[in-house]
């Protein structure tokens, strides 16, 4: 199994990693765990994927957001790591949906991460959870993802 | 001491593992700590406890929610570890109520799932914990609990 | 570089460790992790800072009640470990605001905590980072932060 060649099979390229909002890291390295920050959903163009789901943002376009934050989480990763083969499992996910209150539907939402990461590192992807929804996202942002990663640290 | 001699002290049983609500694992071993993913109340007929907190879902219902989640996620931790002795310590928990904008009783509410997880587990079931409240949870469920334990890994 | 000048130089001291608000341990250690619970910006007068960013609590006050926890967590810290040396790394920082539905202003209130934690440690200070608004804290705290150290254990 190559990471590289299940991307390309998808048709997927990773973005840049994004510039940082604010005054933290990417990525720590805890041990053999690579700690990465909460992602937001920017697409090719920069523009960030905004609003309350589904009112504003509409379910199937959360679920492209989702994905959109796993490919600049793994670009990340990337960066960080020097290569995703060094990616040994996702331990934890933490995926936050911006939420209309009468929307419980998160795991749906979610669960386009979820399959994302499945498709890309196979069962290295697989992974734990907690999904959500949340009053309010750092710059109206429809989804928020941190991941933990169980990484080969050399 | 025995934490099945406890539970039967307790006059509890474990329920079965619930189906996972997405793509997700239901834990995932990293070097000697489990994460749990997010569990929901679902009691013994396999009904959701739901609704917002108090309006809906009153304290004391949401606080028997919170413990159902403990039972259900050592349930888990029983299927992934084979015994609940290999549990060395409750690592963290992350307890989110489904809450009234203007309630902030949260640690009242996840103080039930700590008791209960002192009571199976003695000192091994002390943790460091985060509480609060959010718009709405999957399936509209009154309270979700994630856990971080530290197991015996052989 | 030694931590307890840079307090010094700053003009700040750490606060003594608050009280538990619920049936949990300010922190607990895995391997050389030390999981600190989330802690609420309690004021030298034991005041709590509260209310809905920024209709009820400032932006400005909120910032001031971030970097409240960050003292308290750090005086939580001193407790468990014995001294401030021992912190290797800031690994993660969770930091949760009560939010307005229409404010995504959370990485600037946020930020204040990771200047805070930069300023007094260093780059041992450097975190990877998980921002967002929650609709209720606990006790209608303004902000609540948990973090994850990775510390000399011995």
């Amino acid at each position: 199994m190559s990471i590289e060649s299940n991307l390309e099979k998808l048709g997927l390229v990773l973005p840049p990693a994004p510039a940082a909002a604010g005054l933290y890291e990417h990525g720590v390295l805890s041990g053999n765990q690579l700690f990465l920050s909460g992602g937001l959903p920017f697409d090719a163009q920069g523009e960030l994927v905004k609003g309350s789901v589904p009112s504003v943002c509409s379910i199937e376009v959360a679920q492209k957001a989702a994905e959109l934050i796993i490919l600049n989480r793994l670009a990340v990763a990337q960066e960080q790591l020097g290569c995703l083969s060094k990616i040994k499992q996702v331990v934890q996910l933490q995926g936050l949906v911006n939420s209309d209150q009468d929307f419980y539907g998160h795991p749906g939402v979610i669960d386009a991460a979820s399959q994302l990461l499945i498709d890309i590192l196979g069962d290295k992807g697989k992974h734990s959870r907690l999904a959500y929804g949340v009053a309010a996202l750092p710059l109206n942002a429809a989804v928020e993802i941190a991941l933990i990663l169980e990484v080969d640290p050399t």
